[in-house]
């Protein structure tokens, strides 16, 4: 095993009064973990320059160490590397309560889609009322007693939910964590691989979901609409967006390790993350699974890893309507009449 | 010519009460046709399994025998082996219309589309009142009269209309095969490239048809919906879909014979699938046109092969949001209190 | 400084009273500029021959030619050519007034979307109430004092606007240019890469645009239904539609100098030319910034020029449906009874 050993965080408030930003001053940071290139691709794609480009001041606080547990033998015989998650879990999560704490949005880079199990929870330690949007092809909500892989990158969202919690054996290196949702915070966007526990789980369980199949019957506006009515219908909350490149069309993103056919459109991941971003709401962001091993390119590897990023700066207020960076004044010509100059072509 | 040589047919039962299927009992014939190597193409890509794992029980009846007519003159000094198609559809009518009428669902895989002459009348023997979905880049509406290629495969809907026969004239080798549809008992799917004269003949017959422009202009969606209350408005009745891999745009279906731009994507494949199960009402499929000789590359013959898979696979149940597989209770932890192992756990 | 060099014009007439076009006579001017190779690879791609096939008469006119200007000093230590530009646009402008004036639909093929200076100033000299729809990823309404590339094909649209014109600087080569165009005059689809100093100007003249994110929120059909009521609400009027080709997905059309991510799927431009088609008040057709030079291969040029000519035969009545091409009567057979030419089969 390859223990995820590098962690990013970068913060970002509102840079200076003088440039007046068109949009509330925003903070941000961002970590990484992985022995999977993936932070490193994000970087070299030009995500920081991309973050500040937006008016961000962004702090980086550079990479999580973690330790690899030794002997950390299979639970169940089955679950894979149980100490080892837990523990980087546990070290995920108290950096983003420290940077969500400061009073910065924080963006978290993996690695695999276990990370969430530490960056939810360290959001929800400073934010108990939070919000999930889960953007995905798969649901990740098998239990250990459920996982057909014994992936635990297939299972976080089982060790967040309250209700499922007498499902779910204790895990050793999992003490600390505490189920932080309720059924009703979380909900999926991009559903198209789902295990039947899974989808026993999703309806049994009444827990709100978008697959595919749901996109292409209503439209990306009215899931959208739909989701912040779940989440955000009778208060507003904070948001954390968790965010697995996945989701997208392997056509766009196939350095990933997982990829599912019929995947989001590009503009549906922007169009995703812009409406996030237009609550105001939005209080972390993870984005995982860029592989850059499993690119059969190098051109497939910089289109994943460049897909990610803008992702990101949608989350952050990049638009496709230009309507980013503000603009005071049109230039006013001091001279309207040239055509002095102008005589002396000749033609 | 090469004449269509090949013939599987599956067949599939509820396999077993203990697994307790999700769905009521189907079952399925799987029947191919061509020299063409499309049927060998889509078992390499997985039917048979794809079709078992969704809990069926398939019955296989291998490749059906067609006899190639010796001097199988033009009619009209256009039309193409009147008599060795002619031949090859009767024999194609007998075996779905005996499958049909042994309670099964029949998959009939060809091969070119002109095998629907033989699997819709066969099917219509059985279930007179059957309608037909009809998923197709072009109408394949022509008449002999028509007709410029002089494809028999760009004609099999003329011979099957009721109000076209005094338009179409009695071919050799035809003379067994007798009009079963009315003109509202079609709809088409996906149309974009339409002969002046199947416009002609789809406006002034009255023929409910949805092509990539009614698709873009009214979403997948209504296009279902529609579809519907035209074939079942009045009352359920079996459903024959007839489904040609061109349909699907060519990025997707590279490997077949008339590729036309802007077709269907993945996601709207899936949609039309998995509404036509959801009716609860199919009977036959028909799946035409995969042609691996045509592909540029291997993993472009693969890539089509296995979205015909896909689109089977959907009619048959499978789903994008995990609903295929019953699954009755989730395992709760025999001891959930494991804090003894974890304090072993050295870091 | 290679300027652009050549021009071609063509004229199309209802082609023949006995050809009974299901549609009212059209008449179409083509025109071409640009060292790159644009045009000539649309005329490789068959645009004659497919305006042709569409049953129109296609006057070719040749290729504009052009005069550099000598010593054309960058305007503002920044914009490039005006002297050159300037003169060309007029040369353009002439052409195309002549050819509207003639009672022509008028096609100009460039070359970079600078030629729409002239085009629609020529097209708005006989036809002073036009709307223009300018379908396109950049808003291409930078003014010469807010462009930081200088290019002034990224300028056009600021010139043509009566209320930007005290924020415009008399340019030398520009003075034959007078504005023709009020805000409310012009409709844009497709942008996604806008200025800040672009938003600035489309937000604060009350510019009507839709975006990709609108297109995503709306849908296409919806989009086409608000540009015809925002610029023929009140009165039908002759339409210019300039059209840039990176309006496409990258995907579609990579030969072009400025891709951008996320544009219009195939279908989508197909569907917006055959609904601005089916107003008849189609009057004048641009068609821009195909570019061979940026092709990485054969293909992914004759793409782009193929796609090109897929807008323009679809502005001129090509339709997904058939209904392009009239068709009279479905031929009878003349002998309905052949069986005893079947009989003699022996099978």
């Amino acid at each position: 095993m390859s223990l995820r050993s590098s962690f990013a965080r970068l913060l970002r408030k509102q840079a200076d009064a003088g440039l007046q930003l068109p949009k509330p001053a925003h903070s941000v940071a961002l970590k990484r973990r992985g022995v999977d290139h993936g932070p490193a691709a994000l970087r070299a794609a030009g995500l920081v320059e991309r973050l500040a480009g937006l008016g961000c001041q962004v702090y980086d606080f550079g990479d999580l160490n973690f330790t690899q547990v030794p002997n950390d033998e299979l639970y169940n015989n089955l679950v894979l590397y149980p100490r080892s998650v837990g523990l980087a879990s546990q070290v995920v999560a108290d950096a983003v309560s420290r940077a969500v704490a400061a009073g910065h949005s924080c963006v978290t880079i993996g690695g695999d889609h276990s990370l969430a199990l530490g960056s939810v929870s360290g959001h929800a330690q400073q934010c108990p009322h939070l919000g999930v949007i889960w953007v995905d092809a798969h649901a990740d909500i098998n239990t250990p007693l459920t996982t057909q892989s014994g992936n635990l990158h297939g299972q976080p969202v089982s060790f967040l939910l309250r209700e499922l919690q007498d499902k779910v054996p204790q895990l050793p290196g999992f003490s600390w964590l505490k189920p932080c949702l309720s059924a009703t915070d979380i909900v999926y966007i991009g559903l198209r691989d789902v295990d039947p526990a899974e989808y026993y789980i999703l309806k049994n369980y009444d827990i709100q979901y978008f697959s595919m199949r749901e996109i292409d019957r209503l439209g990306i506006q009215k899931v959208m609409e739909r989701t912040f009515e779940q989440l955000m219908g009778r208060r507003q909350r904070p948001i954390h967006l968790s965010f697995d490149i996945d989701a997208f069309d392997p056509s766009l993103a196939p350095a990933t390790g997982t990829p599912v056919l019929g995947g989001l459109t590009y503009r549906e991941g922007m169009y995703i993350t812009e409406e996030i971003h237009n609550t105001g709401m939005l209080s972390a962001v993870d984005m995982v699974e860029v592989n850059p091993l499993l690119g059969a390119s190098q051109e497939e590897v910089n289109a994943t890893a460049s897909l990610a990023v803008d992702v990101i700066a949608a989350c952050f207020g990049q638009t496709r309507e230009g309507a980013h960076i503000a603009f005071d004044e049109l230039p006013t010509p001091s001279s309207p009449d040239e055509s002095d100059r102008e005589e002396q072509v000749r033609i």
